[in-house]
């Protein structure tokens, strides 16, 4: 047996080993958009005071510094795809709390609603930006591709995004859409994470595909229970209200598979989406409701064994690969965790 | 002397050969997001149907592929940088205009408009990422330090945004902070395109710097002749509403010269500024005044002379370098053509 340190402790140990290169990252900023995204960082309050908080749990550049480690990559080489992936993630929830609406993330309110659109236009922009910046900085051979992965990965995450949006307006949406627009908007930049290290280290190309793999894999779990926490989830939890995606009718997995798989539950299910749409408002117990339908409809229980297929898929993408065993260790436990956030 | 091509005919001639890269980067997107992008850059109709139309003038591409030729390079080492710099330039404006809330732009319906925020957000996200993908894929060793100089260039162009919009709500605003956000705003991204060419043709360090500054120059020559369009320009030129500037009380060089350097049409300028920022609307006769007021204080004149003085600062840059004689004949046209926009 080899003593791996589990997912949690990894994840707050990485946070010391990148962070330094994000603040740096932002500290280039003017002093307005770097005070926004230190805020949205969780480094600051709105008004510059410093925070004790620690922002988001860094699963993305975690996950980068973790493959480097067991590829046996010195971390300086693999830093800046991981201050990269964590400034591409960032950018995308700031901008995707203007499209959706959203005034709360993570127990507080998201940028466009401390100061305004403008605000999370113009620092998402520039935080995509540096995410290239800090790319071209590495020098030597591997930042053009550690680039195009970047770009490419950022391509999808917004076309998921923009189906997203689509599919709020449609009522014949399909299981297999959702699933294309999830394996997007969340699969697509936890592949990058889990391969972009790889990248900058120069590995082989079946190295790199199959890191992307575990990464798919793991978004798409990631993604599953992300969309029963959204129902199912305490606030506590999620920093969201109760039944969110219920409220903002979103068409996620779990519902398109209940509509689909759910006999008359689905049916009914179906049937108050298509009514839900009409109106900009629901009531509590109609949205205790619907989520009774997808438990009845046997969604809940789908989505919770679809979860665990898709670890196992993350998990088999790494046999044969030559890793290091601790930090091996360490990426089942994170696949796991992935999964076991409390509902 | 040599028979150069002048700048209308370069701008047109180098549309063809940085188009197709352009398009070929559009053409990764969504089919959604695909149709949005085609639409702004001047390709098609909302509804997807051709249309003859070219778009904007392509200074800033024209300009990269101007320099390649000076300094006697491939066009295809130059084109990624030229398709780079276009994408950057309309994700700029598209973000621009949901922030201004600009309705109109080359005398067709802003992308908000005609779909809605979250398509402009999102299409200008992804023209700024696919810019990076294109860079990327250049290859050998001037990917990286084009990558590094774009997305320097991108965070001085949001920061001047950024000041632009700031400035909108104070009454206080003095010459040297709008030169800075000028510079910012529209020198830095002319500054990269006259030198993202000498970058990627592997050019020394003392030619890059020397087309930076013609750039930057050039930038703000632009950015005075922009200012002076912005209220003496015909709609029919410049695609938008007569005053268009005044009526959105904007702090242009040209004001805030008036304001500093006008004696007392300064100062009746500054209280015209300080009440208009209490409305939302000026009538018609009242911008009238306005522009009137800054004529008399003496600052049409300033901003016609400082437009020349920067267009020569522009071409003294030039001195020295070993261009292609022809060539530089072509890039002393297009700074004459850059302050001879019709007013």
């Amino acid at each position: 047996m080899i003593a791996s340190t589990n997912a949690v402790e990894w994840l707050t140990e990485a946070r010391s080993v990148f962070e330094p290169a994000l603040r740096d990252a932002v500290d280039r900023l003017d002093p307005y958009l770097r005070r926004v995204a230190s805020y949205h960082l969780g480094w600051c309050e709105p008004d510059g005071t410093s925070t004790a908080g620690a922002g988001g749990k860094a699963l993305r550049p975690g996950l980068v510094l973790l493959v480097g480690r067991a590829l046996g990559a010195d971390p300086a080489v693999v830093v800046p795809g991981a201050a990269a992936v964590e400034l591409v993630h960032n950018f995308t929830l700031i901008h995707d709390d203007v499209i959706d609406r959203d005034r709360e993330r993570r127990h507080r309110p998201t940028v466009w609603a401390v100061w305004d659109d403008t605000a999370a236009i113009l620092v998402g922009d520039a935080m995509l930006s540096l995410a290239h910046e800090v790319l071209a900085e590495t020098g030597g051979p591997h930042g053009d591709p550690a680039a195009r992965a970047l770009a490419r990965a950022t391509r999808e995450v917004i076309r998921g995004q923009a189906l997203d949006v689509a599919f709020e307006r449609r009522d014949d949406v399909t299981l297999t859409e959702v699933l294309a627009m999830e394996a997007d908007k969340t699969g697509a930049l936890l592949a990058v994470s889990a391969s972009i290290g790889a990248i900058l280290a120069g590995a082989p190309a079946s190295t790199i595909e199959a890191l992307h793999t575990f990464g798919a894999e793991l978004g798409l779990a990631f993604q599953i229970v992300d969309d029963l926490l959204g129902i199912w989830g305490s606030t506590a939890v999620t920093g969201k209200p109760v039944f969110a995606d219920l409220a903002a009718a979103k068409k996620t997995v779990l519902v398109a598979w209940s509509i689909e798989n759910g006999g008359d539950a689905g049916a009914d299910l179906a049937t108050w989406f298509a009514s839900r749409r009409a109106r900009s408002e629901a009531a509590p117990r109609e949205l205790e409701h619907a989520a009774h339908l997808i438990e009845k409809a046997g969604g809940r229980e789908w989505a919770t064994a679809a979860a665990d297929t898709h670890v196992a898929n993350a998990l088999a993408a790494l046999d044969g690969l030559d890793l290091d065993a601790a930090a091996h260790g360490t990426l089942v436990d994170l696949a796991h965790f992935v999964t076991e956030r409390k509902l």
